[in-house]
Formats: C-alpha cells, sequence, structure tokens
C-alpha cells in the first residue's frame, strides 16, 4: 500500500531528476546507505542516467570530479547522511579550486530529528562551508504544484550556478522522513531521447566581452611593446587555444605553454610554443637574457616552480591576466591588468598584426628552447623516474589521456611532455595540488577517454587504493604507472633533506609495500619494472590488453635527484655556451 | 645560517608545543607534508611526545580519535594545508558527537598566498564549520614576549576547551611562511619529567551540581514513582557506574544497560542489570507488561533500536536526561526534565533508600531478562554472524579490549554481550555511527590496550583499509574479525529489501574482495573461516602469537536475517508462555 507520503516524496523527486536529467546531467555516482534511499532508487529508475556505485564516498566524489572534468560537464554525487557526506570534502575543495561542476547531493534527516541524538544524524547546513558556490536545505518532499516548481527551480539554479563561471560544486541538502521508499512506476520518466514529462527550466550563459574603452586603453599600452609573453596555465577554455596561438604569432610574442594547457599538443600551430622552460628558466644567465615587458597570462598559475621564479623577479613587467572569473590568481602580487574576459573575446579584440614587432626576441626563445629539447633528447636512458616518464611519453598511442599526479610526477610530466601533433591530453588535480584521490579521478576519466594512463607516485596511489574498486566493479580500462620511490619522494629536492636526524620518520616516510597485492586485491594485471628494457616491453605489451593494470616502476629517491640535477647542469652548459656565442 | 625568522619560529612553536605537552599532550599523528616542516620537527624532537607518523590524512584523524578516546585525554593532529586537512573532517565530526578531544593542528600558507593561487593553499579559515568546539587562525610566528605568552595562552586554551565538557575537536590554523625549518638545539625542551622550560598554564574544569531546590523537585517527584527504569547509554564518566548502579539498587529500579556503558562487564554488582532488553523489548505482550512510570537516562542513546521504539510508545512516563553536557539527545522529544549535572553528582543528590520500592516490578524485569538469556543460550551454534560474535564474546581473555564497527557488528554485540565480571572494554564510533574510519580508531586503541580485538563487516572494513598500514608499520597487536556477508548485510533488516530490481545494484553492493591480498599487502596473519569449528581453532592459535591478524568469517546475508528472525520468534514463544503462566 502506498501511503500519500510516498505519492509525495516520488513526485517531489522525480521531478528533481528530471530537470537535471533535462539540463544535462547523465551520470550520477552513489554511495551505499539507508537515508538516501528515494533518491537512489528513482535515479537507478531514471532511464537516461548512468548510475555507478562507488563505496568509499571520498574515492566517490573524486571519481564524479574526473567524470565532470573530462566531460565539462556536471555529474550528481549521493550518499547518506552523517560522516558519509564528510568524505566528499576533498574532492568538493579540488572541485571548487579547479572549477569543476559537481552536483553535491546528501540525505539528511528531517528537522525534528537534527541535532536530538538520532543515529547517523550530523548538523549538515552548509557542511563545505565556503567550499561550495551554492548550498541549500530543502524543503520537505511534498507534491503541491508550487513545491514541484519550487524543487525544478532549485535542480535548474543548481546546474546554473555549477556550471558558470568560475564553474564549481553545489549542495543541496536533502531531508526525508521515513518511509524512505518511492513509488517506482514505468510512466515516471520520459523515455524519448530529448523530451520530458514536464517542461524544461533552462540556463543561458553570456560571455564577458570587454567594452571598446578598455580595448582601446590596453591596446595603447600593447603598441608600445617589444617583448612580449604568453603564459598559458591549465583551465583555459580549449575553444580559446587557437585564437591565443594565433595572437602569439601576430605579435610575435613566445607562448609558454603548460603541459596542462592542452597546447604541447594537438593539431594547432606550434611553432612558437615554448615547452621545456621549466628546464631552461633555471639558468641564470637565461632569466637575465630573456626580460620581457609584458607578460599576459591565460588560465591558472603554471606548474614549474622555475617559472615561478622567474615571473616573481620581473618587477618591471607588465603583467596581464585574462580569465572569465572573477578571482585573483596573482600569488606574487604582480599583476598590473586583471582582466575580467572570455579568453576568445579577448583575442579577437585586438588588430590582427602588431606593427611593432621584433622578431629576434622570439628567435631568442625558439633557440634556447630547440638547444633544451635537442640536448634533453641527447640524454641517455638509465631507468629512474623521469627517464620512465620521458619513455612512456614517447610512446604514447594517438587519441591517449594520461591523468599526472602532484607532486613529482606532474614535474616530471612538464619536463618531458614536448610538443607533438598528437591528439593528447594531460590531465591533473591542480586545483590545489592535493595527493588524495588521484586514483579516482583518473578512473572518472577513464570512463570517458581511450586510451586512458595515469602517472602516480607511490604515496598518493596508497592514498586512494580504494579507488580501484571501481576500476574491478566496471572493469574500466585504465594502465596506471606507479612510480615507487618508497616514499616521499618530493622532498629530496627540498630544504627538508638536510634534516638528517628527523628526514626519513617525517619526509621520506618508506611505506614498504609490495603493491602485486593491492592488484590481486582489485583483479588487476600487475608488471614490476626494473629496468627499461623491462618498460619497453612491458608498454608494448600492455597496448594488447584491457583492463586496469598496474606498472609498478621500481625507483630510488637519491638517483632520481641527482639526475635531475645533472640534467639541469649540463643543459645550463650548453645553453650558456650558445648564449656567449651568439655575442 | 640561522635566519631571524627561524628563530623565531623555532622560539614561538617550541613554546606552543611545551605547553601542549606540559598540559598533558604526549601523543602527536603526524601525515607527511611540506608547510607543516616547523611543528613536525619540533614535535619529533620533543623529548616527552611520541609521534606516529600516518600517510592518509583520514586515516591518521581516526587514529588519534581512538588513541584520545581510549586515553581519555586529548591527542594531536598535524598536517598540511590544502585538502590533506580536509581529510580530517569525517573524524574530526565523529570526535565532535562522541565528545572525544582532538587537537587539530593545519599548516597554511601565510596571508599574503592566500587566495590568490598558491599551490595546495585553500580557505583554511574556519575550514571544519561547526564541527570543532573552537578554530582560531593563529598569528605568524614571532618571539617577542607578548606573542609568546600569546601562543601558550592559545595552547591552554586550546586544550581547556577540548577537554572541557562536552569534550570535542578544537582547530589551530598555522600560517607559516618560508623557510620552514626551525633551529633543533638540545637545550629547546626540558627533559625533566614534569618540568617546563617555562612556566605553565592550566586550566581546571568545576562540575555541576544541582542547587537544593532542583533537588528537592525532583524528589518530590520520584517519591511518587514506583515503576521506573534507569537506562545507561554509551559516554557515561566511567566513575559515575558504581554510583548509578547503587542509586538502581536501592530504589528499585532496573537497569538498562547498552554495550557501550561499560556496564555489563567489570566487578560491580550486575543483579539489578538488564543485558537482553534488545531482544525481549521486540515482543508486544513484553512491552504492555514493563510501563514504567518514570524513565532515568545517563549516557546517550542506546544503540538498540528495541529499546528507542520500546521507549518512545511511553506517552505518559516522566523522563529524566541527566548529562553533564549542556547538549539535547532526546530524538522522540519525550523528555521532561533534562538535568545537566554532574553524574556521579546526581547520583548522590537523594536519600539512600527509597521508602517506595515495589519489588515486583523489578523481578518482572530480571526473569525476563534472565529467561532470555537462558534461551539465547540454549540455541546452537551454526556459523553465522550472530554466532560467531556470540562465541569469539564466550571466550575472551580478561582485560580485553574490543572494538566494534557500526551497521550490524553492534547490533550483533548488542544481542549477545551478556553480564559477566571480567574487565572487558566496549568501544564503537557512536557519535554519528559512520563506517568510516573504524580500522584506525581500533588502531588507535590497540596503542593501548591489550588484548584488542576488532569486529567489523566487510565494507566498514574496505573503507579504511588504509588504516592497515599504521599497525603494520609500528607493528601494533591487533586482532580483526572480518564478518564478510559480501556486501550491505544490515539492509537486508530494512525495507529496502523489498526493492527486488535494484536491490543488489544500491543496497547488496557485493565488493567481491578476497582480503587475504589486503593481509599479504600489510603483512598481516590470515585465516578464512567458513565453520565454527575452523572459528575455534582459529581463536585458539590466535591468542599465541601477536602483530595484526585478520580473520575473515565468511557468512551470508540472508542466513544471517534468517537466523535473526528465528531467534525473536522463538525467544518470543517463550516469554509470552512465562508470561501467560505468571498469571
Amino acid at each position: 500500500m502506498m501511503s500519500d507520503y510516498q505519492k509525495e516524496i516520488t513526485a517531489y523527486l522525480a521531478a528533481f531528476i528530471e530537470e537535471l536529467a533535462g539540463s544535462g546531467v547523465d551520470e550520477v555516482v552513489i554511495s551505499p546507505g539507508s537515508r538516501s534511499t528515494p533518491l537512489a532508487l528513482l535515479f537507478a529508475h531514471h532511464p537516461k542516467i548512468n548510475v555507478y556505485i562507488n563505496v568509499d564516498e571520498r574515492s566517490a566524489a573524486f571519481f564524479a570530479l574526473g567524470i565532470a572534468k573530462t566531460k565539462r560537464k556536471p555529474v550528481a554525487l549521493l550518499c547518506t547522511s552523517g560522516t558519509a557526506a564528510a568524505n566528499y570534502y576533498p574532492a568538493i575543495i579540488e572541485a571548487k579550486y579547479s572549477k569543476v561542476p559537481l552536483i553535491v547531493l546528501t540525505a539528511d534527516r528531517p528537522h525534528e530529528l537534527r541535532e536530538v541524538g538520532a543515529p547517523q544524524a550530523i548538523d549538515q547546513i552548509n557542511l563545505y562551508g565556503k567550499h561550495v558556490k551554492w548550498s541549500v536545505d530543502m524543503a520537505l518532499p511534498e507534491s503541491s504544484p508550487s513545491l514541484l516548481r519550487y524543487v525544478k527551480s532549485a535542480a535548474a539554479r543548481g546546474i546554473g550556478i555549477a556550471t558558470g563561471n568560475p564553474k564549481g560544486p553545489v549542495h543541496f541538502n536533502f531531508p526525508f522522513r521515513e518511509p524512505l521508499i518511492p513509488n517506482l512506476t514505468d510512466d515516471l520518466f520520459s523515455k524519448s531521447s530529448n523530451g520530458s514529462k514536464s517542461m524544461q527550466k533552462d540556463v543561458k550563459h553570456g560571455k564577458k566581452e570587454l567594452p571598446f574603452t578598455a580595448t582601446a586603453s590596453l591596446q595603447a599600452v600593447l603598441s608600445k611593446k617589444k617583448k612580449g609573453l604568453i603564459v598559458c596555465g591549465p583551465n583555459i577554455n580549449p575553444e580559446a587555444i587557437s585564437e591565443i596561438v594565433t595572437l602569439g604569432g601576430q605579435w610575435g610574442f613566445p607562448i609558454i605553454a603548460d603541459p596542462l594547457s592542452q597546447m604541447r599538443s594537438g593539431s594547432h600551430d606550434q611553432k612558437n610554443i615554448i615547452d621545456t622552460y621549466d628546464t631552461f628558466l633555471r639558468i641564470e644567465e637565461v632569466k637575465t637574457e630573456l626580460q620581457p615587458d609584458i607578460i599576459i597570462r591565460f588560465g591558472a598559475m603554471p606548474v614549474s616552480k622555475a617559472l615561478t621564479l622567474y615571473m616573481k623577479d620581473l618587477h618591471e613587467t607588465d603583467y596581464w591576466i585574462v580569465t572569465p572569473d572573477e578571482d585573483w590568481l596573482d600569488p606574487n602580487a604582480q599583476v598590473t591588468e586583471m582582466i575580467y574576459c572570455d579568453e576568445s573575446a579577448f583575442c579577437q579584440a585586438f588588430p590582427k598584426e602588431s606593427d611593432n614587432k621584433d622578431s629576434t626576441w622570439i628567435e631568442k626563445w625558439k633557440l634556447i628552447n630547440d638547444q633544451t629539447r635537442k640536448h634533453m633528447e641527447k640524454t641517455e636512458y638509465e631507468l629512474d623516474e623521469g627517464n620512465a616518464v620521458r619513455y612512456f611519453l614517447q610512446t604514447l598511442p594517438e587519441n591517449s589521456s594520461v591523468f599526472v599526479s602532484n607532486s613529482m610526477p606532474i614535474r616530471d610530466i612538464d619536463t618531458y611532455f614536448h610538443n607533438n601533433q598528437q591528439q593528447v591530453s594531460i590531465m591533473a588535480n591542480r586545483g590545489v595540488n592535493g595527493i588524495d584521490g588521484v586514483v579516482s579521478t583518473a578512473l572518472g576519466m577513464s570512463t570517458v577517454t581511450k586510451p586512458s594512463y595515469l602517472v602516480i607516485g607511490d604515496l598518493a596511489f596508497f592514498h586512494d587504493l580504494n579507488g580501484l574498486l571501481v576500476g574491478k566493479k566496471y572493469s574500466l580500462d585504465l594502465t596506471i604507472f606507479v612510480l615507487n620511490n618508497n616514499g616521499g619522494g618530493i622532498f629530496s629536492y627540498l630544504p627538508q633533506s638536510s634534516e638528517e636526524t628527523y628526514f626519513e620518520l617525517l619526509f621520506g616516510t618508506p611505506m614498504d609495500l609490495d603493491f602485486a597485492h593491492a592488484a590481486n586485491l582489485y583483479g588487476a594485471k600487475y608488471s614490476k619494472v626494473t629496468s627499461m628494457d623491462e618498460l619497453q616491453i612491458c608498454l608494448e605489451e600492455g597496448r594488447q590488453v584491457t583492463g586496469l593494470k598496474i606498472v609498478e616502476v621500481m625507483t630510488d629517491r637519491e638517483v632520481n635527484a641527482v639526475n635531475h640535477r645533472k640534467l639541469w647542469n649540463s643543459v645550463s652548459q650548453e645553453i650558456i655556451e650558445i648564449l656567449n656565442g651568439d655575442e
């Protein structure tokens, strides 16, 4: 017997879900629980929404983040009440700072059972604080026309906020009374591909364009500059890439392209793209030689610390940041023009050609960049993390997507991922650079892309081992390169390395784990690599099989650091010789 | 060369840590990171503070919670900036609701690097929202006398707040500039057992006692009651236990004792302690027969759903809640007197004997309780979760500590942990009943108690597999019984079980994991149990060896639910016969 309350909860939540689906949400990641039952059942019942089950809410949220990041559209997340919801927090924060739309749905006790010691009940109002774009404690389910309009408005509004600039997470908290079982009839949802049972709401986002006066004043500054530099970081709108490249060519400005800018590979013109700056901007002589009079930055700050330090010293340089998001990503407090504008609109606003070009400027950048790359290509392949990444990148198949963990892997990718005409996508969690949830984010990506790879260190791999369960459950196709230096490899490059008494205790932190057992637990194919030959064989064989594959590359923290320093030194010598020879 | 800033950061943080140590903090759980380096190094350098390293911050926080809960004193937690700190959130929320003192220390970027896109920087101000008792964004390190007094005051104040009723977590956010390396000289900290390099601050907590007028008015009500019932839930001050028992005896009130009240075992008088109510309060005839005129509750709401439903129907019963904490743990909104008072002080405030005793009331409770227990003891041992727990409890060595996971294990313990004179302690995360962090909390407990056990289902065990790393690293001594029913066993008891189409997808959620591989990964001894004989052998053998042991008990969700229902039915028949025969 269906109670009136069950009819009300069914109508109310079906309207919400139908509105989400109509606004383009077609995937939901659900962690099992009791209080969330009405939403879980209705999502499962919806003909056009794909349901993933992910037991660990922390992994679930990063998995949803990975899908949303790759598809560039919102994904829904659902869990029960209590600490379950708190496990979403790391991924929500990463989503906020990396500007990924997530629709976070938490189930809650109804008002009369809040803060009175009812089981699994916590104060969930504003649970994620400042780290969601919008948070709403929904009304209790009712099926009156005005409440159905309300719940549909809320869904459309949440999607609108999550997909508006800057994109990000929104949080719906749903109080539910018992009984928790909705009435799953066949005609609850529309089965047609576009249609809906009821009228859909829609949100349209305008684009920011500069007024003419602003363009004119920027143009006046720009026309006096001969040595411009374009810096492209993570999170640039992919549609703007070719326009930025064109602008650089027209003005004779070299383009520093972070690996996450998606500008080091693809079919666009790469002749002005500088890809080895992380190596050559460590050289004092180069930094002195290459003093720009203006920097125009698109996207977030690039990964490279060498670039950051180089830019930090440019006290006389005009510094423009072009971004559609009204934030202030200027860690060195150097910006002279903050330009809140759509990136493509900015590029289109300026004259096609500069009458002020100085080709020696761009040619010098390109010379140093080319020589650095050539020098790096000459280096022999001895097995260390840098070379493992370098070899892996060189043998990447067309259309590969590579997810890269924070800490050392993203730096090795920055060093060795050079310009190429392939369609290769490099992704990472660079909102706040955590080593948590990386496996799950990569698995989320792998549901969308093919072939998919993850490059990760042993600490980050361990941190999200639980993420692998969803890989096993859904037979996802991802090859994971675990660069295992048995601990915190990045600290060997930092001042902490001189603290001998406590270094291994606090920073080295060896775990002594054999990840073959983790592979067995999650049914992944496993190989251990201890030489370049083994890596080569493993890469070749790996391309023949699908599914979850773990390749553990055994490296040594000390050797990695020494080899990096050797490379920087030998590049430095060669480049300095070239600079001196030039003069 | 030591910079002035290094001297300042050293003096400032050494003063903070020395004050924590002087206030009784002798353990810190650190997760590796860079920004937290100054605090990490100084903690490691302190002669009287024990450092645990725990890579996964989520597990680290639960591990600290387990130590603090068991020792009943504050434990410090330290991590770096960014999402690392967000991983603490689930354990912090559990600590808040289960009233466990935690000193949460997060490292942050200095003010000039906040919200400007600096790496690993998030807005950490009030990161944990309403779920910490106090949150403070500390001043940048300085070593002026006034700043040293400030930092010592903050430490003492934080400890004072964390250990005041209700106990709970506090959060210090520390901004640090580079360089991050303090100056670790030999004379930085006092090495004597009590002394400190500088004057310590101390916090004394008074106890709430009722004024005479309040006692008199309560006494006036109480003197008219013949059928009182004392209900003891989790989180009672252990010092009050014998006084509550005495009060019950004097007044002729049976005492319903939750397994987490610590009143079902120990050397105190147990003749009035009712331990099988979760079974017999499912019988309608019993509920009608046993109608109290007053309930006096100590501690939080007990685990038993049968008890909750029984109490919910008592609309004419006076309901007093005695608690030193000014909260309102009354999910059914039934309280008639909320008594904010120290539990011991409350017990001492009343006359030693009631002149109003009706012994038939307490004898009826004891008869039903005894008959229920006897009936349960007659039941044969067929391997299911209930019987595995029952057998395990019967063979527990003296001084055992048993950590119990939420969902089904705590219910099985509630059913089968009967009155005994052993010193056995039962613990669980019953603040908000999550299935997250249970392995780590138990491992935290195991650093304090011996022998230590954990009883946990497969989903909760999976959720915190990462917790096992610290067990391996520190060779902790814990035996883990994994009741593996391959999924969410509790849902077989709930209305969700009738939703056949989506049940396995959303609620059954089988993981199909062989935990032998997890045991191998973390170097744990492993046994798989598929019969009662194997369980017996395994328990006997297990007592001979120390270290991390995983005993996987293979059970069936359907069989567990059927057997529980069988037991309830047969107890019900027998008790109804007794009630009818009595009349």
